[in-house]
């Protein structure tokens, strides 16, 4: 699938402020960018760095007045999600080096405080991709997924409270879930072809029999369309855009992809 | 300051446990091991990495049975902690690449909720390293540092309402409220000479003026004779072992600091 | 200065051939890609990783027939070189960790031979920026730039025996005399804008000052309009393709650099 | 096998000299460092680091006067190396990232000039590990290996022009005909059990059948007691000790390997 998305940001910039950005997306093993614009307005130096987990991050200071970041990309991707079951739990010894820290806890996946959850869902479920599936229908039909229901993202347990949120929220969980029962996985932010309503997106990916798969509680089946802009912990490090200082809300955020 | 520093684990496996260990101080920037024993009994193959942070790791698989480490090491390390008043608040858009992702709030460390509080901790200090020595002064007078207290971590927000912690726990709190004012801060957890009592012990780092300096808010003055095992995000990096499947817990745990 | 570049290649391929590229340029301190296009034909799974200079590169086996690839991209760059004469050599001691291997001889850099002739070539010069600056002078006057001379890459010696050489070529001869002198130095493959003949190009940065400079023997003065593909210690590094198995040269080359 | 080994080294310094040294050894997947001593007279600031191999490099200026380096290691190493008649060539494809770069040539190990020769050694050789194992059997009855024979580094062409030189040297030239086949190949520098006469060793790995194995022209059949220091390209990479500025060499140099 040929996909075009497009971000468009406009902020209105009261103070010099330092943004640092992630709005590049990269070609990888699961995507390649044929195409790829990105503009900012008025013109300011950015420097570009590769951050730990390999995401492209730009950063900048916007200077007062309306600052406006255009992107957009032409990126092929998969049809579908690749879908695995029976594949297999790694046992812990067997992991790469690399993946190993996606077992910890983090700021929105308190995996320590999941473990009696986890294997409740999960009982009778073969170890691996299973244990991933049974997560995620747990959580389309326990959590209620309510695009615009928070900015701030929830923490597992706040979702696990509350009993909804949006994208960003039900991966949170289903992070939390997987690592408490040693399955590495991590947040992944970016399109999604025919979500509705149209906006960024995030889902999580789930390291089981060698690879990572991806998982959406969001969405039924395994919809393909995915568009990576980065991956993370969770949406601690994987934020669009981080600013510093006194905050700064988008005055216009306009999100869209079409299949070309 | 020559310090012989020790620490011998001892555990009871009823099912082969995967553990990855981060015992091996490593010699850096702040101190210098002139000499090292690390050893595992009954014998296992041990797999060391480097992790994202630089820390040295030992990943095994403890058999059935009595499984001991026993690790000792002579570090040769700063007499005292530096001390910069004065030392400035470094820019974001100065900040390395490297140091960026210590600005973000991680699992023991909400810095997203500390802003109000660090602001008022703060206020009339210059930017910078007074900052971070009036968090540290503001934690020593109102989070009792009660060794003990607690094995499992707490989280920044967990130890300011609790209002007690351990090393650990007030480190956490110091670090959220550093980064709740884009100053760069991460946890080390060490050995620490004269420690009362002793133990394993936990500190944290804050980036001012182009550099790292300690700050522990457990001791009075700047004492030197710090002995680095592991550096990161919080305690869920850290973790002096961290081991998988069902809880286990030494059964003897001995940890010496010696000066020679 | 806002460039566009492009470069297109086409191969006819007998056996399938695996191919690493290095044809996607980067944001980076001196340079903003504000578009880029990267097509292959036929479509052909691609996948893309950083090396450890942190090029962006990409893998893939091309199959038998016609097979082509086009890039183009805008980019934003300096309208001139920095020159810094008086910038100071930077004690070993003093090297980020990062720049020490750009120190040690390479394969077309056999820096080890020539602190001899770079002891000459720079004798009553400043150490530092005016080092170099003396080595590119009598670069440009003792060593002729032929373009389109020869295929393979020349080592130091080779060049330096010779008497001529290509972009490439006269690049080693600069870093082995830098790093023979214990400055830093790697050469950068890229672009530039006004190059007679067009072309790939291929130049230098030595590391004086606690910052990379450039430097080119083939051009007069300090021109700007370079545009960055891939750094390295030396060609090995930074071939703008490496193909595996029996030889395969392009039928088609077509490089061009417009100001826009 | 558990090999006690040291290396000391004694300098006569005549002006400030910065040095790189690579004395300490790492645990790995191959060998267990249970006990190290890494001492340095008269007491000097060390850094260390990790090079872009994982090398662990320690940075220090020796001042004026005798200089003595003294290092032990009591390091638990396999009985034997494998031996894996039959494992396969790797795809390039399907080579992991990080192993990439083993197959370009450097400074001593120009592998784009040997592919004609070792199509002839290895001619009706199964690709991969028999391919391997038939250069390494061509090196041994084709150049003498003669300890002591020559200081600096040889590159593979000298070696071959040669017809003798020292471990090092015939590991370049097994190293570049790997390279010249398309197989990852890179040097290792440490001690060997039993080597004759005692000093410090080279020797290669080559990556087939997924993994890397042990080499070594110098030796019969495949021993073990290997302890590894450093791994690189080439002798480029893991000097033990880079010194730079006025040469300086070691007034004395022990090196001792015990099985215990």
């Amino acid at each position: 699938m040929r996909l075009k998305i497009s971000c468009n940001l406009k902020f209105e910039i009261s103070t010099p402020t330092p943004f640092i950005l992630m709005l590049r997306p990269r070609s990888g093993s699961q995507q390649w960018v044929e195409h790829q614009e990105y503009e900012i307005k008025p013109g300011t130096p950015v420097f570009e760095f590769t951050d730990h987990y390999g995401n492209l991050c730009q950063r900048l200071i916007a200077q007062c007045g309306l600052f406006a970041i255009s992107t957009s990309s032409v990126v092929v991707t998969s049809d579908y999600s690749d879908e695995a079951y029976g594949a297999e739990f790694v046992e812990i010894q067997n992991l790469p080096d690399s993946v190993l820290s996606y077992l910890l806890p983090s700021r929105y996946c308190e995996s320590d405080c999941f473990n009696e959850l986890a294997v409740h869902i999960t009982q009778d479920q073969l170890l691996g991709y299973n244990q991933v599936a049974a997560i995620t229908n747990w959580l389309r039909s326990t959590i209620s997924y309510i695009p615009g229901s928070n900015n701030e993202p929830l923490s597992a347990i706040q979702v696990n409270n509350n009993g909804y949120g949006v994208c960003r929220d039900l991966a949170h969980l289903g992070i939390a879930l997987c690592r408490s029962l040693s399955i590495p996985a991590r947040i992944v932010v970016g399109y999604l072809h025919n979500l509705q309503p149209m906006d960024m997106h995030a889902w999580f990916e789930a390291y089981i029999g060698n690879r990572w798969y991806t998982f959406d509680a969001t969405q039924l089946g395994s919809p393909g369309g995915y568009v990576i802009l980065g991956l993370g912990k969770d949406a601690a490090d994987v934020a669009v855009f981080n600013q510093f200082g006194p905050s700064v809300f988008p005055i216009e955020q306009q999100v869209r992809v079409e299949q070309i």
